[in-house]
């Protein structure tokens, strides 16, 4: 899926770009999106075990942003979205990568297997 | 009281000045200290009811800042806190503001009076 | 004017409010929306000399929210923006609060008087 | 080389636990007193290039914490920063990761080659 995002004045750093960081940030926006679109509420039932972005080009005031999200791994227990931020006019890749995250029971504090219409609703988005 | 920032890069925004919304984080941080000192517990029993900020001066890249604390008036159920952000090195004042809060029973969840020992500590700071 | 804004799970506290200090990162978001929309570009010729807010009722996760920005009040070298952030439902008011814009030249390093066509832009918003 | 922390409570989110993406701004506070010893000023003359995070057990409200920063490769134009968060009581690990970085001339607009000073300093952190 595909979200327009609304960067903030206070994302860009002293050299005029969005902070290092802040990507992480966006990429939680998409993930939020797409975990609502795919479960149906906001409250996530997973923890975030790795993260990992490349910096392609500096994004700068006034461009606008959108993200992408993609499900490109689904395992058990665990699955991998993957992010690209790009400037919303052509498409430039300001930014890409992946979070994987572990399904978690947070009474019993473990991780469990993905249920299936979880997995199928991933597959979807 | 008086506690050394440490300031981040991301603090600071394309201007090279600290964003003007990062002194209310720093009034926080400020805060949290005070409130550990007054009840030695983190756990914070209030509500922000009121935040306002003067800027004196920016703050740049580099410069070391240090925020002062003091409780400047307490009332029946809520008390202001007033601070400073000041250079380190010679007390140039950066910014100052005030927050009131406002003593709260987050079970009853309704406003209750200062308890007299915590009136004591906030004295104290 | 009125501006839907884009919240961040990272804006939501430990009790699942959006922190005190976000909300001068909303007045911003819709400061530069205003300022756009009055002088065309985004590069704000202004100093923030003081800011206030008054926080009425919590926001939590899942609450769609909106920004009003106004200019209630324009000096000869400064004005005022005054704000709200509603719930975007029912407009149920979060909070509200002002800042104030000193106009100023960041060559001479001095505040100037308010351009007339700036004067009539700001009136119109 | 080793840095105490000073967490904000803005950067816990709505459990309780530090966000993942704060996570990039302690390595950046780690990566910002590596680069002042490294090279006597705060100036950064390099691109980060990619960043990756794996998060260990949470970090809650409260504890204590600490950045290592250490140089685990230098290569011709390029090097990475490894950094371990860790809870200051016991050294439990709450986050490990790393950034590469790109030596840049910001004024040709090109990456260039690590100069041998910097690179005999980058070894000694």
């Amino acid at each position: 899926m595909r979200v327009s995002l609304q960067p903030r004045y206070s994302d860009y750093d002293s050299r005029g770009h969005v902070n290092n960081a802040v990507y992480l940030t966006y990429f939680e926006i998409g993930r939020v999106y797409a975990w609502l679109e795919a479960v149906g509420h906001a409250d996530p039932n997973f923890i975030i075990a790795e993260a990992r972005i490349t910096y392609r080009s500096p994004a700068m005031l006034g461009e606008p942003l959108v993200i992408e999200v993609t499900a490109s791994e689904i395992r058990n227990k665990a699955w991998v979205w993957s992010y690209r931020v790009l400037d919303e006019r052509d498409d430039r890749v300001v930014a890409e990568g992946a979070t994987t995250q572990v399904m978690y029971d947070y009474v019993q504090r473990t991780s469990v297997p993905i249920p299936d219409d979880l997995r199928a609703a991933l597959q979807r988005i």
